[in-house]
């Protein structure tokens, strides 16, 4: 057996079973590996962003990692803003990376890079195999660094040599790392710190499921405390029958105001808020400065088991946490396209069981709010801040999740940088309905000039934030692609355009213009 | 002034007058200060590897470099592979990448990564300014480095206080770097080496300008030697009237074949051939064995005096080169669209003086020998292998010179990387050609499956490298980003098509489907 079928096989042993490709000469063994070593998806992206950002969405969906083929470092650097987006998301991915021969990289060929440095920045763990025989037992200890907790970027460089020659083995899957163990005394003073209004508990990562946000919910029933979750969460269940809770807004003033009244804050699967950006003259804690803030568990802790703890210390196990009611807000009235309308008749089409990838920035400020009592749902944030998450996103969350419908709420500004992601929603059929919010600008940076303090921008300033000249044809861009589409201009047309769109199987495009 | 209002100043006054810019919060500061320091063009591109591949056309077209604006770690690392590029085609390149405030990287934002460490594998020079007072002079130092020869890439990293703190000076331009001086023992090795035809003086970089090919042509004349350049120019002056030569090929084994006859090459402004990738069971080294080469000048070099000096010690200053005569191929036969028929039909129709992008890949192999004879042109290459070039090349190319036709000859999956150049072209209104080659397929790879030795590639394989399920629509992609344009299916619409493109100003795309 060559390298590369072993790495195939080995990752087959790991459970990983799916791989999204952007293949290229030096990873040609490992494509005829993938053609005839059965079990293994392969999806083709046109762009290696889709690629690893799909991995990001398959890994918050299926809970265990898929694999990315990337073409030397090149390939792996235009992976490299969804690979960040996915470290900060705490997701496992796997890529596979394939470089020259060893003889060659000393040649100093066009394609030739330092791709462990261009891997590094963005990845937890980062191996070149040294010979065929490695390469099964590197592919274990990949997906093993991938699952991780919370999970992990692994990158694993393949040279042509180790793919072609012979000597390669199928490498069990490894048993997984430990998590942190719990802290009982952070516990009881945890417990301590809940009481009354001013305290809050914070919640981030895994802490968002479903059965995690319950048990906090008796918390906050038992100790009077606030909940909230962090200002984006990689998938957090939401709506009808979910405890509910805001999150830390991104807007710095308004986060500021929000956790104001905070003088005690216990951190589960969260970080003390910090600002998105440094403002001059601005905090970039976010938290009263007399805040205490006790980091009861990181994200890489077993949450459940940290919860459940908190929940005996608080003598909250009889009480019954709140949860959200079915309410869905009512018809906006006819007219224009405005974050306010759009926000409750999202609302009311979301289906039961959807998956949401909100990648809607400023368009969708007023979701949260209108979709707490909304059909039950996994919401799906950026935690990376590097636009072009969504489209890839949604790729993957369809992938691990084929009975499930996937919502995508995409900035059409966002959109462009992965617009590549449509080809392959057409091509695998997936079932995912598309909002583009097409309010033809870069509608978050008009708001952050004034925020860091330039005041009166000229129209060379604006013009760099616009994207109006010339429009963006959204339909014309999804049909190249083999996406069916429209473009709707009132509330009535939206409406009937995302009911249609997410009662039909595959992928559906809808521009809104705003 | 504050540190914005000192990095464009200086920048200016380093003779940088365009900054091809995707910007953030991170970077508003110097959006602010574009806006009211008159005679910097700010040219907006939806995706950095738009941005960074302008930068690279400018470069090649323009002799100076460009600047670029980038949003943070992920910003850059949306530019590295075009970075990649340009670095392997000797681009000088000015980025400037934002940060975080000082204080606010320690606190790892959702958008810190490590800045320094993605820009070093595609970077000559990188530096971060600690304060505003330094920016000036940093930005003139990176434009020094940008501008060593051949043409570098620097990378200025600019933390946000160091924006928008006052106490920015204006930097006057820095003398640049001194060239290697000529060694005249090798001269004299290097005139004794060329004699008959089983000697080779093998050309790239700078060396491909219309008058150090004047003076390639004469030594070729006098001493009877070949003249053959790499297998890609980041600029190569061809067609009637120039000295014509064969280049490198592409596939390994016609490498070899067109490499075997030669025992003593001399290299000017070339690197010794290799392979572009790794095969098994062939040699890397793409020269004959016995073959004596002779490194007489680098890329680095001053390559007019190198071959003005090798003039004289061959004592060619007399000797006539051969100058390609004008010669254009006759007309194919009517009927369908493939590498033979479309060759001749770009030939005739290639405007004298026009700038000609090839990223055609396999389309394109007929179009060396076609065009030998066309008008005269510049011709521009790919000299990095990392696809997603030739559209963003365009774009900066026609901003360096809108005296100039650009005819971009792209094919399909190589344009999909980028393809949000084409709103940008429509955005300024560029006079740019785009013909997408639309064999559907990553046709290269196909080839490449059995050179590395993969024999009888299954579906599946077959699969990951077809681009026909959806069919990509260049025609409906082309106008949701504003540009004009049509699908042609045989000669005759072609020839017509690419007839009307090229006398319109302005862009416009022709999907020829082959």
């Amino acid at each position: 057996m060559n390298g590369a079928e072993s790495l195939v096989r080995s990752l087959l042993a790991s459970d990983v079973e799916v791989c999204f490709t952007n293949p290229g000469t030096s990873e040609m063994h490992f494509v005829a590996a993938l053609d005839h070593v059965p079990g293994m998806r392969s999806v083709l992206a046109l762009f290696e962003g889709v690629a690893t950002g799909a991995a990001d969405g398959y890994w918050r969906m299926a809970r265990k990692p898929a694999s990315t083929l990337l073409h030397l470092g090149p390939g792996l650097a235009n992976g490299l803003a969804n690979l960040h987006n996915a470290k900060k998301a705490g997701s496992g991915v796997v890529n596979i990376v394939g470089e020259h021969a060893a003889s060659h990289v000393a040649l100093d060929a066009p394609l030739t890079s330092d791709i462990e440095g261009i891997a590094r920045p963005v990845s937890h763990w980062v191996r070149s195999s040294s010979s065929a025989v490695d390469v099964g037992f590197d592919a274990a200890r990949a997906v093993r660094a991938a699952r991780t907790a919370p999970g992990q970027v692994a990158t694993l460089i393949l040279p042509g040599d180790t793919a072609w020659s012979m000597g390669g083995a199928v490498a069990e899957a490894l048993a997984p790392h430990a998590q942190p163990r719990l802290d009982t005394g952070l516990v009881d003073q945890a417990a301590q710190a809940l009481d009354g209004p001013d305290s809050l508990l914070l919640l981030g990562g895994s802490a968002m499921s479903a059965q995690t946000l319950e048990l906090a919910g008796q918390i906050a029933a038992k100790t009077g405390c606030t909940l909230m979750s962090e200002w984006a969460s990689a998938r957090a269940e939401r709506g009808a029958g979910r405890v509910a809770m805001a999150k830390v807004p991104y807007p710095i003033d308004l986060a500021l105001e929000t956790l104001a009244p905070y003088r005690r804050i216990v951190l589960v699967g969260a970080r003390a808020p910090i600002g998105f950006f440094a403002y001059p003259g601005k905090p970039a804690r976010l938290t009263h400065p007399e805040a205490e803030i006790l980091e009861l568990a990181g994200a890489a802790s077993d949450l459940t088991a940290t919860l459940d703890a908190l929940v005996q210390a608080t003598g909250a196990g009889g009480s019954v946490a709140h949860l959200a009611k079915a309410d869905l807000p009512d018809l906006p009235p006819l007219g224009p396209l405005t974050p306010d309308s759009l926000a409750p008749l999202i609302a009311r089409a979301i289906p039961e069981n959807a998956i949401v990838v909100d990648e809607s920035i400023t368009s969708g400020r007023g979701l949260g709010a209108a979709t707490t009592g909304a059909a039950p749902h996994s919401w799906l944030n950026n935690c990376g801040g590097s636009i072009g998450y969504g489209l890839p996103v949604s790729i993957g969350a369809a992938i691990a999740r084929p009975d499930r419908k996937v919502l995508a709420l995409i900035s059409d500004g966002s959109a462009m940088y992965t617009l590549q992601a449509l080809w392959t929603l057409a091509r695998e059929g997936l079932d995912v309905t598309v909002v583009i919010f097409a309010n033809r600008s870069y509608n978050i940076l008009r708001g952050e000039l004034s925020n860091v303090g330039v005041q009166n921008p000229g129209p060379r300033a604006i013009d760099m934030l616009s994207l109006d000249r010339p429009t963006l044809g959204w339909v014309d861009m999804a049909r190249g692609m083999g996406v069916e589409a429209s473009r709707v201009e009132d509330t009535a047309a939206f409406a009937l355009a995302l009911e249609a769109g997410l009662s039909t199987p595959g992928p559906v495009l809808i521009e809104a213009v705003m």
